[in-house]
């Protein structure tokens, strides 16, 4: 248990070292996202107070899609132990991967439940579909009880217990007939924003550690407005990049290839680019290319078009491009 | 020949092509620094035309050091084609390595020379050593010859042909007793500076695109100060992260694991972190960290000591803190 002010993170040291005696492991390479690389020398301590000699991973991590396979490979770490996420259906090249999601402990889900529900009934709420990030998917149920205690009906999807990753937001969309609107437990709009550009019911995000309380669907038209804007704009672009990420759960050769194929067919140009992190300051040297086609997170588009002063496109909107 | 402006680049693409056929490769991956990607496409272009598939390397690129050796067997090509160094006795994973270090042609190599010549001569030296980049390493007997015919000696390392790298400017001081200055040929401040932080001559810059001849002596007290400063910062530290490029030519993890134990030695902290690409981003999340040593490239603490925000010291550097 790790406190940080208010915020107390439970990393789960003793049942990562069980797991990491059950794999006979000794060197393991520690993976965490930027957020939580504040504690990675502390869980390092703790990890090797416990016999283990530890190495951290300081490359980027955006989720449980983005494992350091090939790092851990290069070091001759014997697992890696991938802290702040779930697992999401990825097969490592590495078998011995310990997924520990990293809970925050909260002290005052009640409060946040009397605000929530007081907020509901304010706007004529009376079902809500309960969904989470991995550091508080955990109190779904609490929360859910105490909400309905209020007179907030609450429900939690039973397959993936509410959890939404930036990429899969089904833990809201398999409620939608049920409920008068979304509500998302964490922090920050990423998520939040995920589940409204794919909801047609609201998406109110929680925010347990600043009790912030607020309806996010307004911003779905600014998003929509700028990804229509790049389509436009690359439907008049020649010479096309398409970029397939290499990280481990990114990875698509196969569909990077038939989107070359589906370009070059239209009498346009397209090249292949491969890299792992996909950024603007990445692509900026391509200065011959007049618009990128993402294949890889579908976040990656999404979330920087208005960084990268060229069109940037993902992969399930070159339809919309090509058929023009 | 790709003709940019002024400046006629020499990727030598059927001689490429030629050793690409004896490897029998077919797929190929391109990789060269950023300098070079607005010219990836026209390349990639010409390769094909000759019946290669050929995906390009979006990743960052700084020397011959860095091969995109991983990314190469991820995407499964046949042979990497390294634009814009040459090789630097590096092992590789992948054999299949061609290695073009992509010339520029000059058209003003008299004029350069008599501009030089004529500075050389206002400030009393008569014999100068000749070192270049990649790129101009080709024109320097030729450039000799000019300045000798102007009333210049001028020498040139035989092992290396002039040849200056980041981390290796033998080229300069092999020849330091027998001129009165090093002169460099190429853009930029980068090699100049390697040179002058270890020569007790004068080092000049002589960019034959820009035509500029500047002494870059005055900028060795600046990047000593800045060395020196952080130096003492890192003796105050009592937690240190060590971190390891995984660069192909960079890895260097026995010695990293070594620093580690030296620094625990003296009862300070001390955690590995691996990266692929370190830079003030990748390490701005380890707020535990109080100084960085970086194993690896010796430009990464030198050139960037001023943006870290914290003392990040050279391995090298290291013994200059633990017996203060």
């Amino acid at each position: 248990m790790i406190n940080e002010g208010s915020v107390r993170y439970d990393f789960n040291i003793d049942c990562v070292a069980n797991q990491l005696r059950k794999l006979n492991a000794h060197r393991i390479l520690l993976q965490m996202p930027d957020g939580l690389k504040p504690y990675a020398l502390s869980i390092a301590s703790e990890l090797e107070k416990r016999g283990f000699e530890v190495l951290i991973s300081g490359s980027s991590c955006y989720g449980a899609c983005d494992i350091a396979d090939v790092e851990a490979q290069k070091v001759k770490a014997d697992a890696i132990v991938h802290f702040g996420h779930y697992p999401h259906g990825i097969i490592n090249t590495l078998t011995n991967v310990v997924f520990e999601p990293v809970k925050i402990i909260l002290d005052n889900l009640d409060q946040l439940a009397e605000t929530l529900a007081s907020y509901l009934k304010g706007k004529g709420f009376k079902t809500v579909g309960l969904v989470a990030n991995a550091q508080h998917v955990h109190d779904l149920p609490k929360l859910s009880q105490i909400l309905q205690r209020l007179g907030i009906g609450a429900l939690i999807d039973a397959e993936t217990r509410g959890l939404i990753l930036g990429c899969d937001v089904s833990a809201a969309l398999s409620l939608m007939e049920h409920v008068d609107c979304i509500v998302f437990i964490g922090c920050g709009y990423f998520h939040p924003l995920g589940i409204a550009l794919k909801a047609d019911k609201p998406v109110i995000l929680a925010d347990p550690l600043s009790m912030r309380i607020e309806e996010v669907t307004h911003l779905v038209k600014r998003v929509e407005h700028v990804k229509w804007s790049a389509i436009y704009k690359a439907r008049k672009a020649k010479v096309f990049g398409v970029i397939t990420s290499l990280k481990a759960g990114q990875f698509n050769l196969d569909l990077a290839l038939k989107a070359v194929n589906l370009i070059r067919k239209r009498g346009l140009c397209a090249y292949l680019i491969t890299a792992d992190e996909i950024t603007w300051e990445r692509l900026a040297s391509f200065t011959e290319v007049e618009a990128f086609i993402v294949v890889g997170c579908p976040r990656i588009a999404l979330d920087n078009r208005e960084l990268f002063g060229k069109p940037i496109i993902d992969y399930s909107e070159l339809s919309a491009i090509l058929n023009a």
